[in-house]
C-alpha cells in the first residue's frame, strides 16, 4: 500500500484491495445469499458499497448499529444478529419504518422483543459457541413462544465463530458438519424461511445457510489472512516514526500508533515498511509502536524520522471501534473519506 | 460498586473512589508536584476535578488532548509528554493562547517544534524503556540546539514506564536508582527547573523528579491493582447478562460487553457479580464476555438474564478510548456524566 501524507495515527483503506475483496464475495455469494455484518466495518458509507454491489440485506451486533443503518436508507432487511433486553433500545429499533428483525434465544429475550413491539425475530441456536443461542433442542418451543405473543418468526440463525478462527480449512469444513447439523434440526423446528450463519472463514465452505452473515472480508487482518482467503488485506493503521533509540546493540524505531488505534486482543500487529519489509514489531503502547528493522533487510528500508509505516493489525473489528474516519488510498492519494459513524452502543 | 439501571456496556466510576484516589495523590504530591497524565482518563470533566484539588500543570500524550484541554480553560501549563513531527498540529499547540510545552529527543524533533512557533520544550530522555527519548549523553547537545533556535528549554523529562507495571515495590524502587541516575545525568547537562517523569507506579518512590505525570491513580486497573498501591478501583464498564447456556456440563453465562469496550493488551478483565463475587471469564468477543459463576459461590451470585455485572479492565487507557463518556455513581445513583471529549489524536 502507497501511503500519503496524513496526520497519524489514520485509519487507511486500500481502494483496489478493498473493490476486489466485495467483488470476490458478491461473484461468490450475490445479492442476498451474503448479509454483511456491519460490525466489522461499523459505517454507512462502507456499507453503501456493498449495496452498489447487490447486498441489500444487512446485520449488525448493536442497536446503534441497525438505528444508523436504517437512518442512512440502508434498511431494506436489518438483523439484529445478537441478544438485547434493552427495552428502551428494542422499541426504537421496532418504531424504524424499516423491516427489522432480532435474534432470541431464551424466553426473556422472546418476550423483550414482543412487548417492544419488535415485528419479527429469528431463533439464535447454539451451535459450539460458548456465546449466545439456544440448545438446538428449545428451539421450537421458542418459536412457538414467540409466535404466540405476536412475533413472525423468520427463522434461525447459528454462528460458527469457534472455527472461524481456525487457519486450517479441512478443519473448518470438518466442523462445520456437527455445527451446521445442529442448526438444521432447530430449523426444522422452528421452520421459516431464513438459516443464517456462517462468517468471512466459512463463506465458501457453509453450504447450509441460506445467507452468510460476512463482514470482515471486506478490510481483513492478520489473523484471516492466515486462513487461506481470496480475500486481501486493504486495511491499515498509517503511522509516523517519531523516535529512534538503541537497546543492548540494536537500533529500534517508534512510529506513533499504539493500544488506542489497534484491537490487541488477537496479539501484536505487523509492521510494513515504506517498501513492504515486516518489521519486528517489539512492543506496543498506548499511542507507540516499538519495532526494529529485520537483520538482512535493504539498508533503504531503514526508516528516517517522519517516514509513514503500514501497521496491520490482528483484529479488524475493535480496530475499526477506535477511529473516527477511513481514508481510502489509490496510488499514495486520499480518494475517499468514510465516517465510522456506528461506534459506540 | 452498586450499578444503577444502564444502557449497557457503559463506563461507570464509583465516586467515593475516585475521590478517595484524588485525595490520596493530593496529600501525597500536593499542587504541581503531580501533573496529572490526561491520557489515563482522556476527560476535560475529569480534570477539573484534579484542577480543583490543586493540581493546575497537566501532560498529555497527542496533539488533540493538549487543545482539548486548553479550550477547557485548563491550560494553565501544558505539556505534550510526547514528541510529534506534524507540522499542522504542532502550529495550533503553538496557537494557542495557554503555556505549551512539547518533548523532544532529536534534531528533527527540536527542528519541528522551533520552525512551528512552539515556545518551550524539554529534553526527553531514555532511561530505559525502548520507546521515546533520547541517549541521556546527549541531551546537553539536543538543548544547545533548541535555544540557539529560540526556544525555552525548561528541562528535562524521563519516563521509567519498563518498571511501572512491576507488582513487586522493592523491584520498582531498585530499579529507578539507574534510570534516574540517567536522568539525573541528563539534567545536569540540559539545565532548567523541570525534571518531569514518574507514574502511578512510582508516585511515592521517585525522590528525584521534580513533578510527578501520574494518571490511571485516578481510576485503577487490575493491573495496577496487583502493584499494592493506596488507590481503589474506581473504573467498570457495566455489562447486562444477556444469555446463558451450558457447555460440557458447566454453566455459562454472557454479558454485553466486550472487546469493544475494554484495552485487551494486559489480558482478559475481571468481572463481578452483584455480591461482589469474581466470575470465571471464559473469553471476550466484539461485543461479549463469556463467564462462569465459581464453583462454591452462593447460589445467590447466580446471575438472571437482564441482571448487571462489573468488568474491570486490565488496562484503563486503552479501555476509556472506546466509550463516550462516563457515568459517575454514588449508592446505586447515577450522580453525574463526563463526557470524554479527548479521544481521537
Amino acid at each position: 500500500m502507497l501511503l500519503p501524507a496524513l496526520a497519524t495515527p489514520a485509519l487507511v483503506v486500500d481502494a483496489d484491495a478493498f473493490v476486489h475483496n466485495v467483488t470476490t464475495m458478491a461473484a461468490a455469494l450475490p445479492g442476498d445469499r451474503c448479509r454483511p455484518h456491519v460490525k466489522a466495518f461499523k459505517s454507512t458509507a462502507l456499507a453503501r458499497r456493498l449495496r452498489d454491489a447487490g447486498h441489500h440485506h444487512f446485520c449488525a451486533a448493536t442497536p446503534r448499529e441497525i438505528l444508523g443503518m436504517a437512518r442512512a436508507g440502508l434498511g431494506a432487511d436489518l438483523l439484529l444478529a445478537n441478544e438485547t433486553l434493552d427495552a428502551v433500545r428494542l422499541a426504537e429499533m421496532a418504531a424504524l419504518d424499516v423491516r427489522v428483525t432480532v435474534a432470541v434465544d431464551s424466553d426473556e429475550t422472546v418476550d423483550a422483543a414482543a412487548n417492544a413491539g419488535i415485528a419479527a425475530v429469528l431463533v439464535d441456536v447454539n451451535v459450539g459457541l460458548a456465546r449466545c443461542g439456544c440448545d438446538p433442542a428449545d428451539a421450537g418451543r421458542l418459536a412457538d413462544r414467540a409466535r404466540r405473543l405476536g412475533l413472525e418468526v423468520r427463522g434461525v440463525m447459528g454462528y460458527e465463530g469457534h472455527l472461524m478462527g481456525n487457519p486450517d480449512r479441512a478443519e473448518r469444513r470438518a466442523g462445520l458438519e456437527p455445527a451446521m447439523a445442529a442448526l438444521t434440526e432447530a430449523h426444522r423446528l422452528v421452520g421459516g424461511d431464513v438459516i443464517s450463519g456462517g462468517g468471512t472463514g466459512t463463506y465458501d465452505l457453509n453450504r447450509w445457510v441460506s445467507e452468510v452473515q460476512a463482514g470482515s472480508y471486506t478490510l481483513m487482518d492478520t489473523a484471516y489472512a492466515k486462513s487461506g482467503l481470496p480475500f486481501r488485506q486493504a486495511l491499515a493503521v498509517a503511522a509516523t516514526v517519531v523516535s529512534r533509540g538503541r537497546r543492548d546493540g540494536r537500533e529500534y524505531f517508534v512510529a506513533d500508533a499504539g493500544l488506542k488505534s489497534l484491537g490487541m486482543d488477537h496479539g501484536l500487529p505487523d509492521l510494513e515498511l515504506s517498501d513492504g519489509t515486516l518489521a519486528k514489531v517489539w512492543f506496543c503502547s498506548d499511542e507507540h509502536v516499538t519495532f526494529a528493522v529485520p537483520a538482512g533487510a535493504d539498508p533503504a528500508a531503514r526508516p528516517a524520522l517522519g517516514d509513514l509505516v503500514a501497521i496491520r493489525p490482528a483484529h479488524v473489528d475493535p480496530t475499526v471501534a477506535y477511529h473516527e474516519r477511513y481514508r481510502v488510498v489509490r496510488d499514495g492519494l486520499v480518494v475517499d473519506e468514510w465516517e465510522i459513524d456506528l461506534r459506540g452502543w
